[in-house]
């Protein structure tokens, strides 16, 4: 009789490690496979293979479950294996967790009768990951700048997730911050907040006084004529999704740093990118009623 | 030839004076009746009376528009007059902007094609009277204790509006902060910010180690179990709207201090709360094209 | 033979009780006199009579120790004596302890060869009291402003132990903080820790836009040319000790709004108040090797 | 006649060319020397030979002034020249500014009657530097941890001027931070400002909780007893001046990471560094009455 829930944690990153490492300290049966090369052997108990996928309770994909061509993201493996085809080996009433998983894996999953959640649609997950983002976008910030944030005039473009967290630590360094918005409401927060704050439209007439810029919406707000119009020596930090709100093109022919800064918190913080995979993986067994 | 825009500003408190001051300053035609009672005799122009109001371009009723038997909320002045009365001499075309309108009163504008605004349904509205509001529950709350807010635990309840200021605040003076919320997303959101954070259905579990709690949820969470729990000495500041999210009765009885604090905004900082007004009507006007 | 350390409490303030109730919490034998109207009788042992003072190991007077006429000050009480009286009943070897002891009592006590402590003449003590003393500025800034404090120019005049500790606070509010210092390496900490810093010399050149100050030098900074500057409807808050830095006789010539708050600790909260006034005497006992 | 004030600004880093390029735009007569190999060549007048100092009215050496065998500090400069020859051609009158002088320079300098000023003797010229420093501790902080600062358990071991700037920007990015310090009135302070206290004396007992540990105190605290009890994975930082507060021959041999950061303002903040020197040196220009 099967005593232990069974959770099978494949590919990834250094996330990947931390997220089977705290499930294995909770309790749980943990396998792990696609991750041998990670830098100490833990004491995770690795799989040869996958293909006995189908003795797990919950598989877990990793952030992003795919890389080029459909194979499992695996970094840290020499194995090579596609995703759907683990997928294909899954059985009924399995839970398939995963991050960014592409329509293709989703039906895949569906037909097999397979549960599938992934991490991005959870609200929480993305909160939780503005703060390592925020505080990579401060790092390199700091390693790429020859003065201090300290009396540093800053701009923040978009009052969302990432703008709400990076504005107030900013403000906790001492940085002149600024925040633009194109909703009132969001004005208001924001000078509630006791940032200075701008409509996003505006940005033209005020970027020229702001040495640090920080994108974080997902619209080239920093075209050529805006990017134009910033003083030499400014640097840009995009931390939007999707394709970014940067001409990166117009700022390399304009001589300004533009630094296009992507899955931060995987990068920077690896250990807390890993803890909060595995919060939300808690709450997505504690709704399944594991 | 009508050359400017003229704006009538009836009835009200503190809140609707400074209003019709920043108006007229700003250049509009400012015409004020029900407010003769005003502490100093501004340049404002005094109608004798309101019946003329056809000419006006924009009415102004204050927050609220009605007070007890639907008559205009005037407590600055000795006339009395119905609101319903003000709205059935407005003429189509005409700009009707009050707080908490009635059905009553909407309907009779709509069927006199007047245009109805109210402030309440207003995002930033909402927002920016968070401020006042927060810094008046602070200014209560010291008043009533004691010790200071420095070091003290304090609980807010609920992360709306309310509960994201207060706590702002409240960390900024040295108080040690416990929110609460119902969603794991409030939840990332609070720890975030550097609070500590609880599931609002667990406070009956946690509360007896709070001398001062701030309910912000318009639900009864402060019932007579969970009030049962505080420890003699708390003091409970209710700051939701409508009816308050604290057993008032059961306090008295269990003899905790409970005070419920509504209006805040136009008692602690009527010069701000007017400029609030002010500022949405300015985003109101923009918005109907004037 | 003799148990327990023996500590007399004599007269003082709503502090002065919380202080022999954390002592007697803590385990000392507690004799009260002189605050027998206080609110509550709680289960401190009044002593009819002072004159078996002998008995004390510590005997503390409060802060101040002497009212009008060189008299125990006790406003907690109907009993009146001269505080030297007390002093006098004193044995060698005991410890007084009290707060602006005056030099004749001081004297008195050493000759006796009893053992004299200051809580004045404690850094950690007058550290401590910033956190009320800020506080109730803060309080009162509230409750005489018609504006909140976000958002608002608020200066401070002087950077010592009030000034850090209010500018801390008023920023954590969303004031624009302003601090004036004299010293080069003060203006330095200013900046460092994020508020607007002006020489003290240059108040007059600014001041002019500043709708809320706070002095706390006990210099006259505030001279008539200084008030005239103010705008109208200014609030000046003074904290300095000795004899205040406002000329209050201009201000009131001026119209301009201008409070002494002396004592606030004892006045807005007592409660934190006794406990400094406790911690101090702690270190105090500490020190001497009870 | 002469008509300008002249400044020769002598070897350095980055500093000491920020330093130039702030004089020069202030409108004083600018020579440098001994800086050649900077990144860019700004239009600042490099001379071929420093040996008509006698022209200049003030001669700035770096911080230090001397590198090993008392060469003057010039890493950007492929002349290498004793500092002390440089102060024998010196004239009466003369002002001579500089970093960590050596008592031989100084001696040397007061018997040709040059007047002499070291920036470290100025304390705003130390305050000012804390905010580098503490950034600069941050950024390794944030490069060295795969966990955010945000949520962790930082200690920051004592409470002078780096202690005081760093423990305010840990608590403004969300850390959990406790400062020790030996006197009451600091540990008055460290409570005022919202950390917990504890005395340096007892971090022995307390330190095996916490992850990452700041060093400020330039005397052995961490000594091979303390780092012993540190968690694994934990990251130490030593600030100190002098020879640090850290053995760092028992971390290594316990495993643990151990990082001595000196000089960071020259390191991570070079245009701040050197604006802080140009402040500095204004200041002693303004109390010499150029």
């Amino acid at each position: 009789m099967k005593q232990r829930y069974e959770i099978w944690v494949l590919g990834g990153d250094l996330r990947q490690v931390k997220l089977a490492q705290l499930l294995q300290e909770e309790g749980y049966l943990v396998r792990v496979y696609g991750m041998e090369l990670r830098p100490k052997a833990e004491t995770l108990p690795d799989r040869e293979e996958w293909n006995r996928i189908e003795e797990a309770d919950c598989v877990l994909l990793p952030l992003p479950a795919e890389g080029a061509g459909g194979m499992l993201y695996a970094p840290l493996s020499q194995h090579r294996v596609k995703a759907s085809c683990i997928v294909e080996r899954m059985r009924p009433g399995q839970l398939l967790c995963g991050g960014k998983l592409s329509e293709e894996l989703r039906d895949r999953a569906q037909r097999r009768d397979v549960r599938v959640e992934d991490y991005l649609t959870r609200e929480e997950f993305a909160v939780k990951n503005a703060v390592p983002t925020a505080e990579g976008a401060i790092q390199i910030a700091m390693e790429e700048m020859g003065c201090t944030l300290c009396g540093t005039r800053a701009m923040v473009i978009g009052y969302g997730r990432i703008g709400k967290v990076l504005a107030h630590r900013l403000q906790g360094l001492g940085a002149n911050v600024t925040v633009t918005a194109r909703r009132c409401s969001d004005l208001a927060w924001i000078e509630a907040f006791g940032y200075h704050g701008i409509r996003t439209e505006q940005i033209g007439h005020e970027i020229q006084n702001y040495p640090l810029v920080f994108n974080t919406v997902p619209m080239q707000v920093l075209n050529q004529d805006v990017l134009a119009s910033l003083p030499p020596e400014c640097l840009v930090l995009d931390l939007a999704g999707g394709s970014g709100g940067t001409d990166f093109a117009a700022a390399e022919r304009l001589g300004i740093k533009a630094i296009w800064a992507r899955g931060l918190p995987g990068k920077v913080a690896p250990t807390t990118a890993g803890e909060i995979l595995h919060q939300t993986i808690h709450h997505m067994l504690q709704e399944v009623e594991v």
